[in-house]
């Protein structure tokens, strides 16, 4: 009577979570990309919100769980069911703001019908990092001081819901993460003219937002996190210890070292 | 004896000071990329800083302005004067922070020099705008309320220097300007894959950072920001009334209106 529904998006999570609990009940939604088999998926639309809440119910889901990246949705408001219908003031009034406030809407929703929406990190507390040094022998102070500086940037932006991560390089903010997510950020830094950046490296400062819920859209990176911030020429990643997933975790840290990267995981 | 210097860097503003004051004297720092004649230019190594204030006042120069773009100096250390070699530990630290700290580092020391420093924006006042809807027939609620969120997102990132403008799109943060400037932020946007972006256009807001000092780095807009906000699907693009320099403002205005876009200055 406790089992377990995960809301699936994209890459490795949910296929993390669905092995350690085969008993899970698998749902996403139509047209999200979901790297679990198709079979053991069930498609909802999200327009018929009320229908997925009876599923869940159905299939004997108390507790939910929300992994994956997700696309915000656009809404064919022609097969909106009667409990989308009721719920699209607050929704377009949490479209208007940043993800945070959309996500926090979701799982309100999730709750008032009942389930108890839990965190990845909580059922795979494996999944994020300890405190300390992770890959890579010693972080200098320059490099103590891009991170302060990226943590400073991060804090600053939290109330106006922006940015899970940033890139400093020698005190210069290179990128702020928007919508478009750490890889495009990477991407954008490793564009930087040269006559603009000169030698600088750079450290890739990745933390959720303050006061974020962790249950919904925790950051990750991964493998290609790591291959991405090697070709912008980073000399590391700094995470939250606890608040960021390390996605194909052993892949990670191997990566990271091949490439010469630091991983510091900080309070 | 209160003749004017013109400490110039790259794009079309010191030209437009050199022309409306032909008597000025102007200076660059060797390497810098400048659009003025260079028989009408003195080169000056930014290492020997001591000669460049000798110089000026040798001219007669007393007033100094400082316009166009700079990229951050790479110094060799082995050629400083006197006068550099003791203002080494203040650079050192400005060096640190974001572009800001280093610019009030210069404006302080010219003064300490002796020369009054000026903005562009008070020898030209043409080149800012006054309040209004300069190009466009009538700005949305919706777009209102980007703009909105745009200045909070700018005003949020002012106390850590970072940040001139970026760019909001049915309240989803599309961009922050970093180091690497405006014309980078919007070929990022322009970039933004459309599963992200939906059928989303977003505005460009473009401002002086909150307590900034206009009289280095005002923030500027062009024909070029105009075309490169056009590719990147933008419906316009909102300043600060007084607070941003029109490069070219004629083309400019042409090529917004050509394109279809709105330019609203704001107090």
């Amino acid at each position: 009577m406790s089992r377990l529904g995960i809301i699936a998006g994209g890459g490795a999570l949910p296929v993390a979570l669905a092995a350690a609990d085969p008993a899970a009940h698998c749902v996403a939604f139509a047209g999200a990309e979901v790297a679990l088999p198709e079979a053991q998926v069930e498609r909802h639309r999200l327009e018929r919100l009320g229908a997925l809440f009876d599923a869940l119910r159905a299939a004997g889901v108390s507790r939910v769980v929300m992994a994956g990246a997700m696309s915000r949705p656009d809404l064919d408001h022609s097969a909106l069911d009667p409990v989308m219908l009721s719920l699209m003031p607050r929704l377009a009034q949490a479209m208007q703001g940043g993800d945070d406030g959309l996500l926090r809407l979701v799982i309100a929703l999730f709750e008032e019908q009942g389930f108890t929406v839990i965190g990845a990190h909580e059922l795979l507390p494996d999944l994020t990092a300890e405190p300390g040094l992770l890959v890579g022998d010693q972080v200098t102070e320059t490099t103590r001081g891009d991170i302060q500086r990226g943590r400073a940037i991060l804090d600053a932006l939290a109330p106006v819901d922006v940015g899970q991560g940033c890139v400093v390089a020698d005190g210069l903010c290179l990128g702020v993460e928007t919508l478009q997510g750490t890889d495009a950020l990477l991407d954008f830094v490793a564009a930087t003219p040269v006559d603009l950046r000169g030698e600088r490296r750079g450290v890739l400062i990745k933390r959720p937002k303050a006061g974020q819920d962790l249950r919904v859209d925790m950051p990750a990176i991964g493998p290609d996190t790591a291959r991405r911030a090697a070709c912008a020429g980073l000399e590391g990643i700094a995470i939250a210890a606890g608040g960021v997933v390390l996605l194909d975790r052993s892949e990670l840290l191997t990566t990271l070292r091949d490439h010469g990267l630091f991983l510091l995981a900080e309070p």
